[in-house]
Formats: C-alpha cells, structure tokens, sequence
C-alpha cells in the first residue's frame, strides 16, 4: 500500500513535470515568439516561391468548386473578388522593398497598372464567368486609383465583370470591413444576391451577404 | 522478474512518446514557423520600443565592464566598433519602411548623417575614452560614405577616435567577417593590441584579433 502509494506520486509527479515542460515550450514559441526580421521574410519568401503558395491556392480554390457545385445559379448570382493580393498580386513589389513599405513607391506600383494576375484566381474567375455568375470587384482602393485598377484587371485577363467598386472620397474614414459589407449591402439592395466573397483579408469577409467565404492566404501584412 | 521487465517496458514506451512529442512540438514551432510578416514586425516593434531593447544593452555593457576592470589598460589597448546599429541607429528608418529596404532612400538616410546614437554605446565608448583606451570605428559602409559617416559619429558624441576605417574601392568585394578580420590584422601590424571589439553582426566578431567580443542584439536584419 505504501509503495504503491509512492509509486503513483512518482508518476504523477513526472507527469506534471512533463506537461509544465510542454506548457512552457508552447507558450515560449507559438505565442510571442521573437524572430529576426531577416529570418521571417525569408520564410515567407520560400512559402510564396517554393509553390507552397500555390499549393494552397489551387486547393482552397477546388474546395471553393465543390461547393460551388451545389449552388443552383441565378440571373442575380454574384461572387465579389478583392484585388490587391486576391485578384492581382503584389509580392513583386514587397519583395522589391525588402517586405516592407514605402508611400509613394506603392502608388507608383499601383497607379503602373503593372501587377500580375494571381493566376488561380484568374481561372476561379473564368470558371465562375462560364457558369453565368455575375462579377464584381470590391476594393479598398481610392477612387484616383480607378482607372489604373480597371486597365490592370482588364489587361491581366479579368475582363466582362459587371462593377468595381472602390472608395470614394466619402468612404475613407470607414474601416475595411465596414466599407465592405456597407457596399455588399447596397448590392443585395441593387438586385444581386452574393453566393461567394474572395478576399486574402478577414477584413473582406467579415459582415453580412458575403456567401461562401473564401479566404486567400496573405503573409505580407494584414489589413485592419 | 517478468513484472519487472513489463514495467520498464511501459516507462520507456510512455518516455518515448513524450519525448517525441516534446521533440516534434520544439520542431514545428522554432525550427521554420511561418508568421505574418505583420505580427512578426509588430513583436520587433515591441522589442525595440517597450524598453527590451534597452534593458538588453544595459545588461550586455555591465557585463563587458566587468571584463574590461579585469584588463591593464596599455598606451596600444584598442576598442574596435562598428557604426550601423552599434554606434548610430538605424533604427528610425527602418521602421519607416515599415521594416523594409529601399537602396536610394536608405542611401540618403546615410548621406543625411543625422542618424541618432544608441545611448548606451555612447556611454560605453566615454567609459572606454576616459580610461584611455584607444578607439576605432570599423563599418562596411563605403568609401563615399566616409565624410557623412565621421560627421555624423562626431555630432552625435563620438569624438576623439582615433580612426574610422569604411570600406574602399578594392574592399567591396571581400565578405564583411573577411573585410574586418583583415582591417583588424593590418590594425595589429600598426601596433595595436585589440582589446575589445562591439557590434550588432556575428561578422562584426568572427576571425582574429577581437579580443573581448560584444554582440548587440539586432532583430531587424543580418549580415552576411
């Protein structure tokens, strides 16, 4: 009795010090962890250029499909697709800046009407124009972006959507997810019913008439 | 006996398990963790900004104190620094670029010479000074950089060196562990006894001649 008594103290004893180990290791790397800045972007540079990046495209892209497939598509069916880092891509010029950002090279980027097609977008976009979804684009971009926007999807191959919608003067003060939903809201009200939302931002799917929500995965920033 | 060997049997199963799952959770988390680069620059912004940062160089340079009271300073004991985030910050334009790299406006950053100095290093070079000791600045920047480089050490307190050594022309295609290693020979040939030697990058302190080395943290990027 005594030895067994012993005996189990040992153990739970060895236990706990086990699980406090445990604890202490997933808390010290998973939670807070420090990591030089040179060591993080290259870790993201070998997610976006090993085709991990990729990868996981096609496959939230074919989960999209399969649930697309069970949609019965109406006149009034819409998907509404982000641009920045959804539609067209922006690693070019976050690699070129060394992961970070500068003001007026963004706007220049930007205003070039240059960015590459995310080319599983591009064909989840055609798949959808096929089965007679209406398109949208729905982006927190300023309103003096319009045109360079509307020349650069058109030109990388994302052409016969129905609207873009950007920020007007008016909408600036508003966070990116209430710009969204405020504008999914004037669709719905406009005639559109919303069956799928593409975005690489939480920011782009949070809120109501979004439909199925596709996330994009997005290590280069967050946007609020 | 059989009971005896069944039980070593479990413990060294249960022992095999945890340490698989201890050594499995080590590897995922601090081997290779993809983070956004948004969180990873928030957790440096922290780092540098809460005083950590701070804390870390008061302990690093009470602790070369200790070893440099142990020393007899001699008419020939040196102190070799380097610039870039050992005696100025860089600090300011980095996080400008939220934590990027743009040659030109990091080149004018330079030109400028009114990077601020690391405070503690300031008072770690004084304390070097006063006992005597000779001091060397010693930094990858080149050549063109000089007049910019020695204006601004001097602005910024760093006054009575009795050299500043950038690279030249025939420099620039040595690796910085390589280049400094064979500034600091030539510095021993001109009969210098190198007793101490600070900076932010491991190829600030590889190779001979350092003496005592003093590594600065620097969570911002690395030299190769």
């Amino acid at each position: 009795m005594k030895l067994f008594f012993f005996k189990n103290t040992l153990t739970s004893t060895r236990n706990l010090t086990l699980t406090l180990i445990l604890s202490l290791t997933l808390l010290s790397c998973s939670s807070n962890e420090l990591i030089n800045l040179r060591v993080a972007k290259d870790r993201v540079k070998d997610y976006y250029e090993s085709g991990k990046y990729d990868e996981e495209l096609n496959k939230i892209y074919n989960e999209a499909k399969a649930q697309i497939e069970k949609i019965k598509i109406k006149d009034n069916s819409a998907a509404i697709f982000d641009v920045d880092d959804t539609a067209l891509s922006n690693y070019e010029i976050s690699k070129r800046l060394d992961y970070g950002y500068d003001f007026q090279i963004i706007q220049d980027w930007v205003m070039s009407a240059k960015l590459p097609a995310i080319k599983q977008t591009l064909e989840f976009y055609n798949y959808l124009k096929i089965k007679g979804v209406k398109l949208i684009f729905l982006t927190g971009r300023n309103i003096e972006e319009y045109d360079a926007t509307y020349r650069n999807l058109i030109e990388q191959g994302y052409t016969d959507f129905d609207t873009l919608i950007v920020r007007s003067e008016q909408d600036r003060k508003l966070g990116a997810a209430q710009f969204k939903s405020q504008k999914r809201k004037e669709l719905i009200q406009n005639g559109y019913e919303i069956i799928i939302c593409v975005g690489d931002q939480w920011t782009d799917l949070e809120g109501d008439y979004t439909g199925i929500k596709v996330k994009l995965p997005n290590y280069l920033y967050e946007t609020k």
